[in-house]
């Protein structure tokens, strides 16, 4: 197995667009290159993650049209798709193409157009990830979030406020991030005024419906010298899965594979929850940036919302968690989230941020498909 | 890098079915599984090859879907979608799954069912991965397999019912395969009075509409030992790109994406067309089987409708091609086909396949996206 390097990262704005999402992924696609000044001919490999261009926008293919946007011929292509979590999955077999040696150069790109349909439309292509039997009863991941929610705050005897404390937080982040859907500041307040959407969830504790792309560019560690920008190391990626059915688990309180995706990433990168320094996780709602921060053994169990009320997830806290802004405020076109995730940590760690800025020398992202489905962790580290 | 082996193969009859793809899947995963003796906790990858789930049948997530169907928790699963080179594409990624070390046991399945929406809808469906333009200009693939058989017929001066015997030879084949879609023998005459499709190529030099799934399971080839049947291994597996746009390729009778994809191929297996003993192409028109043997290496160019015609290609010929019955007769389920290729080519170097068996110790499958947008080939060597 060869070491894995991220050399290069690059993103369009998120929000609405105008334009498909094969002309997205192309823009994110050339900054990455542009940012690794990587020619098009150098790379080998690409993979595109997103979730439904069949249905947003009547599109199939795309990975072999992006190829040809990106003038990348005779590089290999193909689409991932694993819902909300096609990003993180990619990313995870783009490191398993450089690591295998097949290949040298794989750029992982991830985007989604979700804003060419209306919004009953775009809730019923969301919905098709989940169990028909789900879907027809009308337990869709947002309904799903209030259950997880009101289980959560009875269980641990949790303010309803905390909640509203992890928006507050990612919007604060959101505003420095030039990049995001949303850059305003919202208060406690404001949140909780906000319209309810599942009880005890509001409208601001969801993430939005979002246009965008991202991508990296990968190559081997022992040939990441030389590029423009510190390389980053992935010191582990992994995956898992929990039952498809949500209400067959155990715990409606908790994210079991967001625990076995960690457990299998901080295995192989010999390192633990207590060196992560930065995280991007999946806070599609804000319960679960809670439960994941648990998961992920930052916090222990039903003590996640304190750390986020604390300001300990805050950007000046101990562990700043989605300084991008989160799905919450930079926004979440499902397939860019996962790509979007490496590419927050990897410029955190190259120390490349801005005014979002924080110190930190080893980073992590989780990537969640469905309502904890299937979840994909990455450990990456600045090269010292 | 490590060496990969396959280990286990299983599929469902081809043809029509009132089932999801899902439960396709499912079967042929099972089957896999059983096939090999393995158990679902032992799999620690799932792979799903499929174009289309969402817009035959309004489901996405269907790697998720599955994990749950086949008793594979916590075992990581994505979709990969490269139109009819998803199976290709899905085997080349469980490839690098394994050999990077990250996976042990890696279940690659594809599937698609496309009898679910009538046939101007599945025409639609398909069409969705060529070029918007090329889409709306109503230039469908069968209509540039016609427009490839008009140019390659008259660049050579070649009978136009050569191209027939491609279509009796792989019935032929289909007879012996009790998964195939179709099994009857046809006949030349019979084939060349078969309704016009697009001039020259008539109904019965196409690939029907099908459904069905198909999978193998992939360990390293160091712990392939005591398995049932005989491990094959994987000696070389790669993939490559032409031009989005067909029309922008310089020569209309070739697909120079098989020539790149099978250079690569046989450089990793160091091993040359002029070893291979059992071909699984990638007939979606009987053209594109000529075609494809010459770009592999088989025959010259220009020269591969005489291999046909001489029964070269047959089943008792020097170099048996499809013995499946290819997309022709066994079908082409999208996502299925490119896993079924493997699967087949597996059984022979095992001498399993019965009726139908040949003599070879390596054989290669050609797995194609699109028109020759994006072409997998790969390299299978029976265990000696």
């Amino acid at each position: 197995m060869r070491d894995v390097a991220v050399v290069g990262v690059g993103w369009t704005p998120f929000g609405v667009h105008d334009r498909s999402v094969v002309d997205l992924l192309a823009e994110a696609g050339d900054a990455a290159l542009a940012d690794a000044a990587v020619d098009p001919t150098e790379v080998d490999a690409l993979l595109v993650a997103n979730m439904a261009s069949g249905e947003f926008e009547g599109r199939s293919g795309i990975a072999n049209a992006l190829v040809s946007e990106l003038a990348l011929e005779p590089a290999f292509a193909s689409k991932v798709e694993n819902t909300s979590g096609s990003g993180g999955a990619a990313f995870l077999w783009g490191w398993t193409g450089v690591a295998s040696g097949l290949h040298e150069r794989v750029l992982v790109t991830g985007g989604e157009r979700m804003s060419s349909v209306d919004r009953a439309r775009a809730t019923e292509i969301i919905a098709s990830l989940t169990h028909p039997v789900e879907a027809a009863t009308g337990v869709s991941l947002p309904a799903y979030a209030g259950l997880m929610a009101r289980a959560y705050l009875d269980r641990y005897d949790v303010p309803r406020e905390a909640l509203a404390h992890v928006a507050v937080k990612n919007h604060a982040n959101g505003v420095l991030n030039p990049n995001a859907q949303f850059r305003k500041e919202i208060t406690v307040e404001k949140a909780l005024a906000s319209p309810l959407i599942a009880d005890p969830l509001r409208l601001y504790d969801y993430c939005p419906i979002t246009d965008g792309a991202a991508a990296v560019l990968l190559c081997p560690w022992e040939a990441a010298d030389g590029f423009p920008h510190r390389p980053v190391r992935v010191r582990g990626v992994a995956g898992a899965t929990d039952t498809h059915v949500v209400h067959e688990r155990a715990d409606p309180t908790r994210m079991e594979a967001v625990h076995r995706a960690a457990q299998r990433a901080y295995a192989m990168a010999d390192r633990g929850p207590e060196d992560v320094e930065v995280a991007e996780v999946h806070d599609m709602a804000t319960i679960l940036e809670v439960v994941q921060t648990e998961e992920l053994g930052f916090f222990p169990r039903g003590e996640g919302w304190k750390a986020a009320v604390a300001g300990v997830t805050g950007r000046d806290g101990a562990l700043p968690v989605n300084t991008s802004g989160g799905l919450k405020a930079k926004g979440h076109p499902l397939g860019a989230t996962g790509v979007a995730q490496v590419g927050e940590v990897v410029t955190q760690l190259q120390g490349r941020a801005g005014d979002r800025q924080v110190d930190a020398a080893l980073g992590l992202t989780c990537n969640v498909a469905g309502f904890g489905n299937n979840v994909i962790v990455s450990l990456l580290e600045a090269a010292t």
